[in-house]
């Protein structure tokens, strides 16, 4: 495999064959560079963190399971340094090409895994997504991407960012394949089937720019047709609200989680993701105890309206991609943007998958659908009903 | 000759032969790669600000002047990141060697240069200090160092930092070198004299750790010998609002050169540096205003008090250097430190020499002289005179 696409971590490459024969065979994967495979550094997409970490002894969970579900390894791709950024820039490695908006940024921080698979370099591969991080390069490389609920699937052997934000989530190029995988990582069999209820968050589609909007309008029209389908306000008003809690409680997380290995090594950021450390200690408490009660009645509000029968749609990203030679400021404004709208899951914790369904000119736009709390399984299921349904784009690859 | 010191920038070595003959004929010199060489890269020890700036058209006046009065250009030096940092410490191109004390920093940020000069790979280095970038490496490594008078030197060809703060400083192992590079420099010649006053700086001293004062006592009971000494206190209580001003102007103006290049190229950073940039945009302009009327009176302050004919003394750093390995919390709080004394030179633009003049155990403590405004050439000749007088450490290379 040739990496035209710069979505490989440069360097010595990892693979491994499968266990066992399963569902998974014949299919290959890769691994964003923040899961262990023993024996390799996991190098988390920054040169100071490789430098100062030992080799994985063991595999992570998720790894594990693919290979013991009949995939192969053919190797770990690029990451945002430590996980932390939406747009998939990495300046120590490169940034990974968006092979369907190659003048774009392929989204992050699962950048490389997204751009393996959407470029065909790969069938799947695993990301993590704590504030978005698979779900965003999902809609920008035009691929389906699940973030599961959190705690759904386990984070053993991946590197803690904010842990009551990370999760373990994957990508796939087609909705088959996209099953079969879930099947697996979720260790539970899907039917497909529509919801009951599809709630068309009109508050977060209003949040969307014109292009965002106007690709989605026609699929949402179609789902309309298709599903019981009603059209309300998630939360009138007060919707940037949920993404500004969000910023507060995981931006405290990775301060506790990094501060340590910050202090002791001083090591290189871009100046992007050092900014994401410009206010370290700065938060105030009350703001923190602010955003963990806002987070609970936030969460029970989801709880309460999805209800295990009901699902929420949204434009996936308000943004589209950004040019990959994008100014700092441009960089931080669009990240800004795109937590407005991942933010809701991420608070919540509630599983979110991207499905890519629609384009504006020839840039992706992902639609998105976020599930009841543990009802993964049915989101996927939702995610391949869908696909037959509408024969759209990628959906077309469901035969 | 073998850059065993790590002090040199990696890469082609750029080199020059004199123009002519002079008075500074067969010595060799290095120069900070903050100064333009005409047909390279000025790096300013940052690979991204490298790889975004063209090579220089023509040498730096500070080179150019070098290599008319017959020395030899032999490299340029690894500076901190665009030299901000006193310390020495650079994440991209290695931390230079402190010769005369292998364990700890050698100073920054013209750290390479200081190293070169102390490890005798060159007779001469050129170094710019704003906030202290020669003082401290010179204090360091043991050797002589001029901050010349704000504006006495021409920066032409270097990089700007902080405008009115900038200055292009040298370094030198003995005295007499110190004074014929300081001649051609300065374009003066000097006598070796003391000046009618030197006023011990009590509050300065009191500033200082044990060990840098133990260092120093010796030192200056026998100046107060040697010349006619007051010991007085330059700001009773208020001295560390000097280095306070310093910061927030310097601050302010650093991030107006950086700014939008940082925002256009979105560059790698060590930590350190990166936490010169967190509070961007934040400094009141209240307070600017402030820190400049205060830095108005101080220098009307010590040019009332130096009047022509008196110098100030004060220990170089109130530190030892730190270790190599320090922590990032233990960086900035000595860097902090540093300006407490490095500061008040800084901030009215005073000429001030380090005398490599004493150690503890055997780590180089240096003593400082601060002149009056344009008086460099008799500061350079106080040097000399003390060297001669005192023969202690490096001064004994006098002959």
């Amino acid at each position: 495999m040739q990496d035209t696409l710069g979505a490989f971590v440069p360097g010595p490459i990892i693979q491994r064959a499968p266990y066992s024969a399963g569902s998974l065979s014949g299919l290959s994967f890769a691994v964003k560079d923040l899961f262990d495979v023993a024996g390799g550094v996991t190098g988390c997409g920054n040169p100071d963190w490789a430098a100062t970490h030992e080799a994985a002894k063991a595999d992570a969970w998720a790894v594990d399971t693919l290979l013991g579900a009949g995939a192969s390894l053919t190797g770990k791709t690029v990451t945002d340094e430590i996980s932390l950024g939406l747009l998939g820039i990495n300046k120590f490695y490169g940034t990974p090409l968006n092979p369907r908006a190659p003048d774009c940024v392929p989204g992050g921080s699962s950048s490389g895994s997204a751009s393996a698979v959407a470029g065909g370099l790969v069938d799947i591969a695993l990301g993590t997504d704590s504030g978005g991080s698979v779900r965003i390069p999902a809609s920008f490389c035009g691929i389906y991407g699940l973030r599961p609920t959190h705690g759904r699937i386990s984070v053993a052997g991946m590197m803690i960012q904010a842990p009551s934000f990370d999760t373990v989530g994957y990508f796939a190029r087609d909705a088959l394949t996209f099953g079969r995988v879930g099947a697996v990582l979720l260790g539970q069999q899907m039917s497909d089937a529509l919801p009951a209820e599809i709630i068309v968050a009109a508050d977060c589609f209003a949040l969307a720019d014109e292009p965002v909007r106007r690709a989605l309008q026609p699929v949402v029209d179609r789902l309309r047709d298709a599903a019981a389908t009603t059209v309300s306000a998630l939360a009138e008003g007060e919707l940037l609200d949920w993404a500004h809690h969000q910023r507060i409680l995981q931006r405290s997380e990775f301060h506790a989680t990094f501060r340590d290995w910050i202090d002791r090594v001083n090591p290189r950021f871009s100046s992007e993701v050092a900014g994401a450390f410009a206010d370290e200690g700065r938060i105030p408490s009350s703001d923190i105890a602010a955003a963990r009660t806002f987070r609970e009645s936030a969460s029970k509000r989801l709880d309460d309206l999805l209800d295990g029968h009901r699902m929420l749609c949204l434009p996936t990203s308000p943004i589209l991609p950004i040019g990959r030679d994008a100014r700092l400021s441009d960089i931080r404004a669009a990240v800004h943007r795109i937590v407005d709208l991942t933010g809701i899951a991420g608070l919540t914790g509630l599983p979110q998958v991207n499905l890519p369904i629609a384009t504006s000119g020839s840039i992706p736009v992902g639609l998105s659908l976020i599930g009841w709390r543990g009802g993964d399984a049915a989101l996927v299921g939702a995610a391949r009903s869908l696909a037959r349904e509408f024969s759209v784009g990628q959906f077309e690859e469901l035969a």
